[in-house]
């Protein structure tokens, strides 16, 4: 059985609206943020960090530790809080944060909701789109308040002109040695693109993309997906799991129409079915 | 000396002043068609095609033949108009057709205007990310309404974290045999992006990505890159072209930050420098 039906539907409800409540005050700041100004400078890993994606975890943070003191949460830039909590909040305060620097709108923020290491709750948003995707357990999947229902392709769809986000081939090649099945992808599936980000997740759930790939994603880049999928009619299976040193698990990962996310796992051999460990 | 200089300052900006109040009427349209429905059919090619595409460029065609009747028009979905004139209005109305179908807010229009075949004005709209950025010959060029200028890369930021945005490898393999260039850029310019469309460029127009290839594009597609890269202080060049039989000249160009542009034109060891014809 599903563990999550051990949730009653009333707290799920309640819950929802707590974490729909969150992404409206990040959307908030983030455009509070875009307005004005705010400082800019490279964590040890060469990425970008902002003081804006520290003040909207932190942030955050205040509200999830105010509202639900025993919950656990776990965010890109702090520390992970509680970590043995059923409940496990899991946040990106700015997933995209060099698009965010370059004031490119496809950055977002992703909230999710894990309970007993299942996604009960996952949000999407992105400030500068107006463009919000959510879903909570049971109770479907929405691009902002549109119910979502994907329509499955048909076998015959998938002739080249289906529509997959990639990962750029440096992802490929930074925790393991794939580059060769970026090279296979991109020739069988020539209609693919290559977005940077969570707007790449949010293009999926709303079906304007068939599929999207992630390898070698942190937990809190890919902690809405399933929530999505599974509510909108969509399937997310991760490929596999790597453990880097001193950073922790990075994953891979396809979510989109089933027909699909199924043919697209063939280029994976090995594939290590993995729990997400919250 | 540039033959642009002929024309008299104060016509340079009457004909801006038009170009942005036909961007104006397009991108009112488009909103107006997305807030309802429309149709929507594919190309022989396979390529989309709906009644927007169509109705906009008729209105943009109606309105420049009504303001500049001896001027020549050259648009994606209707054949030409005066293709002797002096003046060219060239338009792309819904660059990324695709994207506006499936409602991305990636698409965009496109409307430029050369003389005697040297591009005078360029501007490339998003109606659904309120993002417009124009260029008039001397006049700079604008990011909605504030001032580009680029700010060029030092030798040295071209270490991998550069910002490229390659086209899919199919369009590499399209009309001619170079996946292999594909293959070589997506190695080293690991932080490159694949999107579709116009945003490419105005993502490259703004400094927001360093550089911008394209490959087997038509003449409507990059009608507006040389001057909006000329007056942001960047750089455009046509790497090729080819004749594709019943369908026209299409060429491969980059744009972008200069240095790195010259850097880019090296994967490309057969150069034609070609003049656009108009």
């Amino acid at each position: 059985m599903d563990i999550r039906h051990e949730i009653p539907k009333h707290d799920i409800e309640q819950l929802y609206a707590k974490a729909l409540e969150y992404i409206t005050r990040s959307r908030e700041m983030i455009r509070a943020a875009l307005a004005s100004d705010f400082e800019v400078r490279r964590k040890p890993d060469k990425s970008f960090v902002t003081s804006v994606d520290l003040r909207v975890e932190e942030h955050l943070r205040g509200l999830i530790q105010r509202d639900f003191p025993e919950h656990g949460i776990i965010g890109e830039e702090y520390p992970p809080t509680n970590p043995e909590a059923m409940y496990q909040w899991i946040m990106d305060p700015i997933d995209g944060t060099e698009d965010f620097v370059q004031r490119l709108p496809t950055f977002g923020t992703i909230l999710a909701l894990h309970y007993r290491g299942e996604p009960i709750i996952g949000v999407i948003d992105h400030p500068m789109l107006d463009l919000r995707v959510s879903a909570a357990f049971g109770r479907g999947a929405y691009h902002n308040n549109k119910c979502v229902k994907l329509i499955e392709l048909e076998p015959a769809a998938i002739d080249g002109s289906e529509r997959v986000v990639i990962p750029a081939r440096a992802n490929f090649i930074k925790y393991s040695h794939d580059g060769h099945v970026f090279d296979a992808l991109v020739r069988r599936h020539p209609n693919h693109r290559i977005y940077r980000t969570c707007f790449a997740h949010t293009c999926t759930a709303i079906g304007a993309t068939d599929a999207t790939i992630d390898y070698g994603t942190a937990i809190w880049d890919i902690a809405a997906n399933r929530i999505l999928m599974e509510e909108a009619g969509g399937k997310f299976s991760v490929i596999r799991a790597w453990d880097v040193p001193s950073f922790g698990q990075v994953t891979a990962s396809i979510m989109g129409k089933p027909i699909l996310v199924d043919q697209l796992m063939k280029y994976f051999p090995a594939i290590h079915a993995v729990k997400l460990t919250d």
